[in-house]
């Protein structure tokens, strides 16, 4: 854990928030910290700041929040995957917030099965602790916007393009000509990115038609196949370059 | 299973092999294969070829082989990786493979708990069938040499240089002013490289004197701080770009 991150609700009307889960833990048994102890916070989808440790018992931190003024950029990234194996899923959220990603569609796609969707790995209840503890992991605060879209033809036809109007917009495929570097060069940095990566076994003709309808263009990863969680996790390394 | 991958032993003098195991299944259950069929196939550690279903029942499958001249290149990285904890190390195994690593070093850091040597997730049985599986699903051969070594010192005195004495070495650490883009450019398509990354809390500044000292460059990776499993896989895919 290298932020303490505090959700609004939990700060009062003079700063000062009291922890008593794994964050006063982590506090009390990681680092060690004794009252008067300044640490690194953020707030979540909010400010860094610093919280002053003004009581530690085995209870509770009470801390003393002071907030930057300014907001930390929100990720460049969107991405739009084909929902994975739920066991695959899990283990991605923290990853995922963790590199970076402003906006996760978890999209249907003819290779994916239903069943997938029943899943308890997509109710937020399950993933935003895990997206916090990717958070707390690579110290930043942006709270990925998840949206979980069970149709392929309503979400592309009906959504794509009002969400991801002015971004550039990659999909990687064996396809593809080019190379993710090729697209990519040349990009202004505050440029928005959607990139639409697809299950095992990839995109469908008739789906990556629609995306190339779209606008998106195809690169290739070379000569291997990754898993799922490989490619999301190498992908978004390299666009973060 | 995007390649059948068989070992030297279980190919007989007429290029034929019986396959009994998880390879069976795969190809009677998930490929669907009858007598005929015409199957990708790889040598561990050698080349590509075509494998012919001739005989297929419940308990074994066998496969007519033929292997191509030719060996496909060795993966141009190598990766001297403190000893990661057991669980993740587990985690990381078939995906070190699928992204293609020369060599793995598994290195003794001050961070790094002695009791991660005990584990029996660097007993060859434990890690073989999770390298074959990420080569199996990336589609190559090459399996990696993985050295491990419990003591920092004489191995970075002694054999480092022994080893990677042609290599373009580097080393991802915060105080790295310069980008792994900039690092990288120009490099030939043939040169070797060797990348050193740290625990969670990265080398000592002892480790990294010694590191240095050996030609080791330095570069950042941004203001993330990734856990070890997302920074390997997101620096390997990186530098295979």
């Amino acid at each position: 854990m290298n932020l303490i991150i505090l959700k609004p609700s939990e700060v009062d009307g003079q700063g000062r928030a009291v922890l008593a889960d794994g964050r006063a833990r982590h506090i009390r048994n990681v680092l060690g910290a004794k009252p008067g102890k300044q640490l690194r916070i953020g707030m979540l989808n909010g400010a860094f700041g610093t919280g002053t440790a003004e009581a530690i018992d085995k209870n509770a931190v009470v801390l003393v929040c002071e907030f930057e003024d300014g907001l930390p950029p929100k990720p460049r990234i969107d991405l739009i995957l084909a929902m994975p194996r739920p066991k695959v899923l899990k283990r991605l959220w923290a990853q995922l917030a963790a590199l970076g990603v402003g906006r996760l569609v978890l999209l249907r796609s003819e290779k994916v099965e239903r069943y997938y969707f029943d899943s308890h790995v997509i109710d937020p209840d399950c993933y935003n602790p895990l997206l916090v503890e990717g958070l707390q992991q690579a110290r930043c605060t942006h709270l990925p916007d998840v949206l979980v879209r069970p149709l392929f033809k309503p979400f592309v036809e009906d959504e794509l393009d009002q969400i991801f109007g002015g971004h550039m917009k990659l999909l990687a495929d064996p396809t593809g000509d080019r190379r993710m570097a090729e697209c990519i060069g040349g990009l202004g940095e505050r440029q928005r990115i959607v990139l639409a990566i697809g299950a095992e076994g990839g995109w469908t003709p008739y789906e990556l038609e629609m995306f190339k309808e779209r606008g998106f263009e195809l690169f290739g990863m070379g000569e291997r196949i990754l898993r799922t969680d490989t490619a999301v996790v190498g992908l978004l390394a390299v666009l973060s370059q």
